[in-house]
């Protein structure tokens, strides 16, 4: 046996089960019955050390993925390695290497050594990469050379895969009938659905889907099932393409499953903010609560500079109604490749979205540090504050008290702290 | 008769009801019933010329406020004019002038001459600075002086003015019970608290609201019935005295239109995601749809530093749900006074959250600018995504394009739009 999911459906308590369990404070049966029903995955390869293992999925704290990665206009790994470490300051739970620049093994074993935490990736970009910059086209993607890409990354050592297995005849055929303003956004899908239009041929990632169930499970990867097919403009989100495309990938992770394989659900996009919670509850109940890893999700279209805040609004509403997932979304969103500062706020937006989420699914120790920076000014302790913040540095570096020293220069004598607590007692 | 009120309710559409429907892009017909029927405010003084005249409530574009002034600790006119230059620049709506440091009915004049949009103001701030610094204890306070300082204040020209009424007798006692962590974070919430336990009298706005009302009606000063008891902190959310109060500050504002002024309600504060829709429904039912003012909500306690991101989540799902404004919160919230630099993100953050909550009402226009930003990404339009943009000047500088000019650096020559485009058609 050598996935997490077939230990655990054997009743066994993994080394990564108990890590998972310390890390949210939970039972170690918890996590592991949790796994064996497909509701929590635990990304790690059975050949990557991992020194930070997370669990993914109910009733777990939600977590966030940075995506990081080099492109033809922009490889430098030593770039890479100052956005990594910006990404684990600011606390990120995962990294994603969507490289397409560069000697791309070289810098999936970069990230993969470097890396103290799960580390993902989208082997379709590789093979895409590979064969622009040999001047071919891309229909001459064979369905061999893609599975021995893959085959490839996994066994370097690879957590999880983002695959576009939905992106098949069928959704292809509701996305035709959508005439949406941008049929398709996912670099991923329209890598497939080009390939699939020019060669008149199903996409092999659900053609094949067994033989990519057998990668995964012989190194322990955990499928992320991606939407080729989400959202990019408001206007076009929830629509047929979408809904198809989330059939399909609740079909194949009970698949997945079955096989012992783990997986993960992938959600949009671009959404209406009316939308994000019934559309996250629709995917729990069509998926048996398979985890759901979001994009965003972003309420509105014209946020550019400011997509890290819009994806902060959307995330905190997904994580609230159950997403267990973030993808963060960086200031640079729509606009190019980020740079250290836009992964650094990227991701300290994603985490404050994901601690919001948690304090609605009462996530173990979420309501207690709320509880403790709140008591903490009140007692206008401004250690403590600093200590229990988002962000501790920030907040030592901005605090400007006033010359009293007790209160901030905001309300200065006027503190409504101080006045009402000289006539009413508070809460110990 | 003077108020916009008094003039819907006797059918008449005033020139300031016909710029708030050219405004909107509605009929002034529109306007006017919705005035008449308390459901919108126009804030504009009769002794002031505002050259942007907007309207705040139902079937509105959501509207955002900015709070600037003076305080002991920062005392600096010109540096007012600057944030008031950068929230104009960032697209604010209205200014609220909260001095309470150097000569205030100067600085008063100042943002009132400066500002082409509505100004408010929190006059119990003034008496109460004055009182600090006669060094004399806040319990000297007399009503007439309360009442002449309002007077003052309004005839100088305010559209409207925070009044923390509903801080009587009764909700006391709701908040003596109710042991919160932070019993009052509202600076004229526990000015007039400590004032009512040292002098063992009710609350003067309360107890003579009609004087209140008699003020307000003679200068057509919009009553912004503030939230005293607002929480400071998640645990102390969504409680006894928080209810107690709106109950009373719903029955106000009944009274106020019954007089012909007019009245909107405020809001807190820090609110846990979950129960921020719940709360905004509450507060229009038990209003009969008063226009609401909300103060964030923040859905966290410690996001200081980035407080613009968490008040933009919790403005833009309480916009979604029908709040009307929503007063800025700048990432200097919880640390000091905000510089030019925080005010120009706040009200961004908070022009993000309003225009996600208009796409949520369907405000006229709102949708409209989406699918235009969205046409011109699916074109590679970038002169067209940087017109549409919510900072188009952001948007100008940090877009960075790919050798080829067509695509951005984030996807290269793998650039999704591109590559979907060459075999889906799209809508136009």
């Amino acid at each position: 046996m050598s996935t997490q999911l077939e230990m655990a459906m054997a009743g066994i308590i993994s080394g990564e089960m108990r890590k998972v369990a310390d890390d949210e404070g939970l039972a170690p049966e918890t996590i592991r019955d949790l796994v064996a029903h497909g509701k929590v995955v635990i990304p790690k390869n059975v050949n990557h050390d991992i020194r930070r293992i997370k669990g993914i999925g109910k009733g777990l704290s939600t977590k966030v993925n940075t995506n990081l990665g080099t492109s033809d206009e922009c490889c430098d790994l030593e770039l890479e390695g100052r956005k990594l470490n910006a990404a684990l300051d600011a606390g990120t739970d995962s990294i994603m290497d969507l490289s397409t620049g560069g000697d791309l093994d070289s810098a999936r074993a970069f990230f993969l050594e470097k890396s103290p935490i799960m580390v993902g990736a989208v082997p379709i970009y590789a093979v895409a990469s590979e064969l622009a910059r040999e001047d071919r086209p891309l229909e001459d993607l064979s369905v061999e050379r893609l599975f021995s890409s893959i085959e490839k990354q996994c066994r370097q050592g690879v957590d999880y895969i983002t695959v576009h297995c939905g992106v098949n005849r069928q959704s292809v055929e509701f996305l035709r009938g959508a005439e949406r303003i941008m049929p398709c956004v996912s670099r991923g899908g329209s890598i497939l659905l080009y390939w699939m239009e020019k060669t008149r041929q199903e996409n092999p990632l659900y053609e094949y889907f067994d033989d990519l169930l057998q990668i995964a499970k012989r190194y322990d990867v955990v499928l992320s099932l991606g939407d080729g097919f989400r959202p990019g403009a408001i206007a076009d989100a929830i629509d047929e393409p979408q809904l198809a495309e989330l059939m399909v990938l609740a079909h194949l992770a009970r698949r997945a499953n079955d096989w012992g394989v783990q997986a993960m659900i992938e959600g949009p996009g671009h959404v209406p903010i009316e939308h994000i919670k019934p559309h996250v509850e629709l995917e729990k109940r069509l998926t048996d609560e398979a985890p759901f890893y979001v994009l965003g999700p972003l309420p509105t279209d014209i946020a550019a500079g400011y997509d890290h805040i819009s994806g902060a609004i959307g995330g905190a509403i997904a994580a609230s109604a159950g997403a267990d997932f973030l993808c963060d979304v960086t200031p640079a969103e729509h606009l190019g490749l980020p740079d250290e500062n836009d992964i650094y706020l990227g991701v300290i937006a994603s985490k404050l979205a994901a601690h919001v989420g948690d304090l609605a699914k009462d996530v173990k120790g979420a309501r207690d540090q709320d509880r403790r920076i709140s008591l903490a000014r009140r007692n206008l302790d401004w250690e403590s504050m600093i200590a229990e913040a988002l962000d501790p540095e920030l907040v030592r570096i901005k605090s400007h008290l006033a010359s009293d020293r007790e209160a901030c220069t905001m309300c200065g004598k006027l503190c409504a702290v101080k006045l009402s607590r000289q006539v009413l007692p508070s809460r110990e």
